[in-house]
C-alpha cells in the first residue's frame, strides 16, 4: 500500500466542494487510477459550511495552519471572495507558506499565477515545489498539460483561444437570436453566467489573467498581465455581428499570443469556416500552432465546480506520480511587436449620413493611406427595412493594414463631416493554420 | 549540464525522417525545452538513405544491435515497410529487447501496441521501462497525453473520435462536392491521402487500431483489437449524405467506446450543430466525456512525418523528466454489452418499387417490431430531378431501436416484392453532450 498524498483544501465555495465531491464521492475509482490515493486530510474556509461532507476531515476556519499541519502534504488552494484583492492576498500566503514548508501546492486561482507568478513559480522551482495550476485556464479542458508536455516538442508559434465562457455566451446569443448587447449580457446573469457586475468578464480583464498564463507557457516569457493588450465586447452590437456573417465570418472574442508579439485579447472576425469560430456558448477553445505539429485544437467546458476540480484533481495526480513539474521553455531573446505593429485586415462600420459623398471621401482616406478595400456594404435606410434614417452604415472589410495607420485613419474618417458617430473597428484574424 | 538521453533510432521512412529533423534542426530550441538534451545516437534503417543528415549519429542496417549498443538509452521505432506482418514482428522483436536491455521505448506502431499490447506493455511496467505511443493514435493530437494524465481525475464514460484521415477526408469530398465514393477515394489517392491499396483505411481496419487503444487508456480493460466491431465507408453514397444533410445530420466515420460496452467502428449520423461533425478532411477529432469534466474535444493532424514526429518527441520528453508512465486503470468488473445490445436510431435508405403501398409495408413491418417513425423522406423519380427510374429510395430515420431488431427489420424489408435492393443503414450518435 502506497502511502497516501494527503490534501488540505483551502476554500469551500463551489469548486471547492466540487473537490470534495471528487476525493470522497469516486474515492475507489480514483484510487484505481491514482499512484498514490488522495485522502482529504483537512479542510479550512473562512465560512463554515456545516452542510458539506467532509469524509471525517477536520474543518477549521484558519486556512493558514495547513501550512505547518504535518499530516497534509499538498494545499488545494480555491479561496473565493467577493474581494477579490483579499482572496488574492490569502491565496498568495499560501502558496508562500507551502513552498517554506515544501508542501506541493494546486490552485484554480488566474489571478495568482498572472499576477504573483513570477517570483512564486521561480521560488517554487528552485525549492522543488510542485505547483499546479492547470484549472487556471480553460476549466476543465487540459490545455496547460497540452502545452507544457503533449506538444512539448514543438516551437509554439501562435496560440489564439476563446477561455472567457461568459463573453462566449453572449456573443454567440447576440448571433443566433440577434439579441442586443445589454439583453444578452442579462440573458447570461438570468442563467448564471455573468456576474451581477459582469466587468472582469465582458472587459477583457479575465481573459487577460488567462491569455497572460498561456503566453508564459507557450514563449517563456515572464508573466505580464499589464503588458496584455485589452478590448472587451461592450462595443459589439448585433448589426456587427450580422454584417460579418454577410462577409463570411463570425464575431469571437479572442486571447492571441504570437511568439515575439504582444498579447493581445480582442473582439475578432474569423472565417466562418475555420472550426474554433464554431465554438458557440460558455465552452472554451484554444487553438495552438505548432512548428512541427500545426494546429491542434481544444474545446470543453470553461467553467463550472466539477469541470474546474477535474483540472484540480488531475494536478494532484501528477504530483501522485511524483511527476517533476514541467517547465516552459525560458524566454527567447528579442523585442515585442507591440500591438501597434500588428498588420491584420479590419471590418469598419462607419455611421455616415445618407448623402452622396461621403464614400467617396472614405474611399480616398484610405487609398491616401495606402489601405485598398476588399468588400463593401451599404445600403439605403429602406433596403434595410426601416424607415428612412438620417444616417446609414457604410461596412467596409479592409485588406491586410497596420494597427497604427487603421488608428489614423478611423481618426480621419470620423472627422468627416458627414460621419455622424464613433466607428466600429473590429480586427480579422491574423492567424492562418485553422483546423 | 544534465546528463544527455541518447536516442537510438529503428526506421527512416518519412516519420523517421521526421523525427530526425525535429532533433536536429531545432536543436536549440529543444535543448531550451528539454530537462536534459535529446541527443540523436544511433540511426539504423533496412533501407540507407545516404542523403539524409544524420547528425553525425552512425547509420547501420541492423536494428536489433540498438538493443544492445551501450550508447543507447531509448529506441524510438518508426519502421515501415509495404509488409505489415514483418514490420511488427520486427517492432516486437525491438520492443522485447528494449525492455530486457532496460532502455526505454517510444513507437508510432499502433499495430504493435493494439495487437501485442497486453503482454509487451505488462512486462514493461514490471521492468520500470517506460513505453511512448502517444504517435500511434491521432497522430499530433495530445489525445493519449489528455486521456491518462490531463483528464486522469475523471471515471471516463464513453468517448467518440473521427481517427482515421482518409475516411474523414473521402465523406468531405463527398459531401461537400456530392462525389461518388470511388471518386472520392481516386482523388485521396492522387492527393497521397489514400494507399493504392486502401483497405487498411477505408474498411475501418485502421480505425480499429486506435479505437482498441483509447478504450484500454479510457477504461482499463485490457487491448481487444478482435473485440472491437468494424464497418468501413464503401457502402456510404453522395445520397445518403444528402439525404443525411436534410435530415439535419452529418456522416461522420466514427470510432465509439463506450464503458461496459463493445466498442464499434462504423459510419455514423452526427448532429449538424455539434462541433465533431464539423471536423472536415483529413483532420483528426476525439470527443472524450468524464464525469466531471464532462465533454471535451481535441482536434488536430491525424498523420503526417512532422505531427508525428512531434508526438514521438513529446514522449522522449517526458522520459527525459523522468516521469513515471502515467497507467490506465485497471479493468472495471462487468460484462461488455455486445454491439447486438446497441439502442440507437437509425436511418435507412429503402430502394422500393415506385407503385404503391410499398411504404405501407415497411411502416407495417417496422411497428410490427415496436419501432416508431421519426422522419420519412420519398420523393417520386420527377422530384429528384430524374427520368422515371423503376424505383425511389424510402428514407427513413427512425426512433432508438435496438440493433438486433433493426438486423431482423432490414432482413424483413429487404424481403418485400416492392423492395428491389439492398437497405443501406447508417446508426446514429448515441451520445449526447457534444462540446
Amino acid at each position: 500500500m502506497p502511502t497516501p498524498l494527503r490534501v488540505g483544501l483551502a476554500g469551500l465555495g463551489t469548486v471547492g466542494q466540487g473537490v470534495v465531491r471528487l476525493l470522497l464521492e469516486d474515492a475507489a475509482g480514483l484510487r484505481a487510477r491514482a499512484p498514490r490515493p488522495l485522502v482529504l486530510s483537512r479542510v479550512a474556509s473562512r465560512t463554515p459550511r456545516p452542510h458539506v461532507a467532509l469524509g471525517g476531515a477536520p474543518f477549521s476556519t484558519d486556512a493558514r495552519a495547513l501550512i505547518d499541519a504535518d499530516d497534509v502534504d499538498v494545499i488545494v488552494e480555491t479561496i473565493a471572495s467577493t474581494d477579490a484583492d483579499a482572496a488574492l492576498a490569502a491565496s498568495k500566503e499560501l502558496l508562500a507558506g507551502a513552498i517554506d514548508a515544501g508542501k506541493g501546492f494546486v490552485t484554480a486561482n488566474k489571478a495568482l499565477i498572472a499576477r504573483e507568478g513570477n517570483a512564486l513559480l521561480a521560488a517554487a522551482r528552485n525549492a522543488g515545489t510542485h505547483v499546479g495550476f492547470e484549472a487556471a485556464v480553460a476549466g476543465g479542458v487540459p490545455i496547460i498539460n497540452a502545452l507544457t508536455q503533449g506538444l512539448a516538442a514543438n516551437r509554439i508559434e501562435w496560440l489564439a483561444g476563446i477561455v472567457n465562457g461568459t463573453s462566449n455566451h453572449i456573443l454567440t446569443a447576440m448571433a443566433q437570436d440577434g439579441q442586443s448587447f445589454d439583453a444578452a449580457l442579462a440573458e447570461a446573469q438570468r442563467l448564471g453566467y455573468a456576474e451581477a457586475d459582469p466587468t472582469f468578464d465582458v472587459e477583457g480583464i479575465d481573459a487577460a489573467h488567462k491569455l497572460a498564463i498561456l503566453a508564459h507557457l507557450a514563449f517563456g516569457a515572464p508573466l505580464d498581465l499589464a503588458g496584455v493588450y485589452v478590448e472587451g465586447i461592450r462595443a459589439i452590437d448585433a448589426e456587427d455581428i450580422a454584417y460579418a456573417r454577410e462577409l463570411g465570418f463570425r464575431v469571437k472574442h479572442l486571447g492571441v499570443a504570437r511568439r515575439g508579439a504582444q498579447p493581445r485579447v480582442h473582439p475578432c472576425l474569423l472565417p466562418e469556416d475555420s472550426l474554433i469560430a464554431k465554438v458557440d456558448g460558455v465552452s472554451n477553445a484554444v487553438q495552438v500552432h505548432g512548428h512541427a505539429v500545426g494546429s491542434t485544437l481544444y474545446v470543453g467546458p470553461g467553467a463550472g465546480a466539477a469541470p474546474t476540480a477535474s483540472a484540480i484533481v488531475a494536478n494532484l495526480l501528477e504530483i501522485a506520480r511524483a511527476a517533476p513539474m514541467a517547465l516552459p521553455a525560458p524566454a527567447q531573446a528579442g523585442a515585442t511587436a507591440p500591438i501597434g505593429a500588428l498588420t491584420c485586415q479590419h471590418y469598419l462600420k462607419i455611421p455616415a449620413a445618407d448623402e452622396p459623398g461621403v464614400f467617396a471621401q472614405v474611399a480616398e482616406i484610405l487609398s491616401r493611406h495606402g489601405v485598398s478595400i476588399e468588400s463593401v456594404i451599404q445600403r439605403g435606410a429602406a433596403a434595410r427595412g426601416e424607415a428612412a434614417s438620417q444616417w446609414v452604415p457604410i461596412v467596409i472589410l479592409t485588406n491586410a493594414a497596420a494597427e497604427a495607420e487603421m488608428r489614423a485613419i478611423v481618426a480621419a474618417i470620423e472627422g468627416l463631416d458627414g460621419v455622424t458617430g464613433r466607428i466600429g473597428r473590429i480586427r480579422v484574424a491574423d492567424f492562418g493554420g485553422t483546423v
